[in-house]
């Protein structure tokens, strides 16, 4: 409740395992990653919550960017030429360290998720899973900004290099 | 890097003003708030990470339920009669307690940022700030479990009690 809080402790609900141990060469959007398949596995005290996630064909994942020291406020993205505010990017170097992924949920097992779209390092901190509601969540005709005009087909095959490290 | 991680501590970027200082009758989703303006204030330290922002229409927010005590893994949401896990609703009472909102931007000026789809406590904690990407961020044909076949008109109107205090 505080004005000017500065930081806030959240719990982790699990953890994240895919086929990514460095962030090097990894899909940058879960767009470019429809064939990697990762598990989102919630520790056994949260498993209830799970109940009736299975109805849904895409989630959210929100989970911290572990892999990351410090941030940048002005980084060039993997996804142009030109610096931009970070807050304009979905650079994972950002000072509130969430990643957020759109997901094709696969099956759930147990306290297990499988899902395709696995963007994210391994052994990554999940935080939070939300289901994505086809009403709410789309926004057709949004304005992308610095993204407008890129090849799409091209973004997807983009992968990182080592440049937030 | 631990394998259980139980928490993690988050840098707070800013807060959030909206005319919502108490959870009953608030709306519940953006598009029930698209007249409901609110402003997302990062600290003075972060305001060049907002740089090229001012292209998108749409941005996400990531904050915190600041309003919440606890959580509930089997909830009844607002939109429905029935119980589901917490993961596959958003009830605000859950365990890594962030909340996501798809707004509409309507200015940026200074380290402000005005936005339609106020759906949060005023003096909400804001941990991040994302751009929507129109060709990322949609998933026209997702398939939304319990909430298929639910009025989407009537779900706009559907304002919270204090179920979830």
């Amino acid at each position: 409740m505080s004005r000017n809080l500065k930081s806030v402790n959240l719990t982790v609900i699990g953890k994240i395992l895919t086929a990514h141990d460095e962030i090097a060469n990894m899909p940058i959007q879960p767009n470019g990653a429809e064939d990697q398949v990762g598990i989102a596995e919630v520790y056994p005290e949260f498993e209830e919550g799970l109940m009736d996630l299975d109805g849904f064909s895409h989630i959210i994942l929100l989970y911290h960017f572990h892999g990351q020291q410090g941030y940048q406020l002005v980084v060039k993205p993997f996804m142009d030429d030109t610096e931009h505010g970070v807050f304009a990017t979905r650079s994972p170097k950002r000072p509130g360290a969430i990643g957020m992924s759109v997901v094709r949920l696969l099956k759930t097992e147990g306290n297990k998720i499988y899902f395709e779209g696995a963007d994210m390092l391994n052994e990554t901190p999940l935080i939070d899973i939300k289901p994505f509601f086809r009403m709410f969540d789309n926004r057709p005709d949004a304005v992308s900004g610095w993204l407008e005009g890129k090849d799409e087909e091209h973004i997807k095959k983009v992968r990182s290099d080592n440049r937030f490290k």
